[in-house]
């Protein structure tokens, strides 16, 4: 019995790790999810297209696995301080996860729905807006896996220019539905796209918000520089 | 010091009551926020109008107070089994009340600018919609707040016929879009009124899911008996 402090010690170290794993294997894949979407919108890729919804079981099961590893480190090892902001931040950021692979998701579902206006739309603002939002998700997920306090700051404060981009496809959008009835169903597609990819922008920024707080202490103001629907701001006429 | 553990049993019941409460009244604000946004499209209301985004800040500053308390909880009292998966329970549906209030919120800014519309529509879809979800949503508040798991259950197979209304009004909007170009403004307003109508239920359907878990110990099937975003249907023409 006199090793047992040290044993426990290394399995709980062990637990705690596992479950950082468990967030991680989500992250790449919601990661990979967005990435996929947005191929299978940009570039029409019907395979792309298939990939995120096949993959939301998976993220599903990940959820329930990182929940019930928690409630196990909470109920085992009573962690303190730190340790237990950190498990606190990981429950809630697995929900941030799971919802960024649903927008994913959604977004593919629709991608093959928008090809009659193929050729007349650049889909150049959408490809803007996927790299942006891909890139934010990216260093969100790095910042959580790292603990990465300036990492997550830097996430924070990325978020605007995806408004801007979503703004300009708007109005895109409103012009090819007034010019063509035909338009307006692959175009109301294409809004909710872009909603939905403005939305996991946030989701990425709530990420950002967490790993900061668990790793600070510290809460990120919570007017947050950007817009969305989280951000509270007036709906522009954009929106 | 013989008193002591009655003492401390006595603080923590009181410290899970107060979380408890910090949770009902979130439901109640978001209950109201939704209410609001409903009332402040179909009536065309101003004055409903503003309150939902003004409640906002309120629910913020409660998701957070719970995250707090729960980790005081937690550090200090190291709960376990049942009480352990409801403090987990409580801190997952802060986060979808949150998201709850954000939707209204997102409802009641769009809520004027469809009224071009006036007159030439019903409303009548989304009337019934609105109805259902804020149904829906008070069932699960309720069972969130006492700890039902049988209202839960029926939270969770109430959410069809929200599907159904959805439906119905994406195909009203798209006519009144092909009609006259004029109307392509306001209803792309009110089909994401309907987009975050349907998300409220969503939701509303996670809360009953989370209390079904916490209070029996078993998942609901991952399948759920409804549509929308989270249920990883595919898409139909009417999304």
């Amino acid at each position: 019995m006199g090793n047992e402090p040290a044993h426990t010690i290394t399995r709980y170290d062990q637990e705690l790790e596992s479950l950082r794993g468990i967030v991680a294997r989500m992250g790449g894949l919601v990661e990979r999810q967005t990435a996929q979407a947005v191929a299978a919108v940009v570039d029409q890729n019907e395979d792309a297209a298939r990939e995120p919804p096949m993959l939301d079981p998976e993220v599903d099961t990940l959820e329930r696995e990182a929940e019930q590893l928690a409630i196990r480190i909470l109920a085992l090892r009573a962690p303190m301080a730190v340790d237990l902001r950190q498990i606190v931040a990981v429950l809630k950021m697995s929900g941030d996860l799971e919802r960024i692979g649903d927008y994913a998701s959604s977004i593919a579902r629709r991608a093959l729905k928008v090809e009659p206006l193929d050729g007349a739309l650049s889909f150049s603002a959408l490809r803007a807006m996927g790299r942006l939002v891909q890139e934010n998700l990216h260093r969100a997920v790095e910042a959580m896996v790292e603990n990465d306090a300036e990492r997550a700051k830097e996430v924070w404060n990325a978020d605007t220019a995806v408004d801007e981009l979503y703004t300009t496809m708007f109005r895109e959008l409103v012009t090819y539905m007034m010019e063509d009835p035909r338009n307006i169903g692959p175009c109301i597609h294409l809004l909710f796209v872009a909603k939905n990819l403005e939305r996991i922008g946030d989701h990425a920024t709530n990420i950002a918000e967490r790993v900061y707080y668990a790793v600070t202490g510290e809460m990120l103001p919570s007017e947050r520089p950007r817009g969305g629907e989280a951000a509270k701001k007036p709906a522009s006429q954009g929106e």
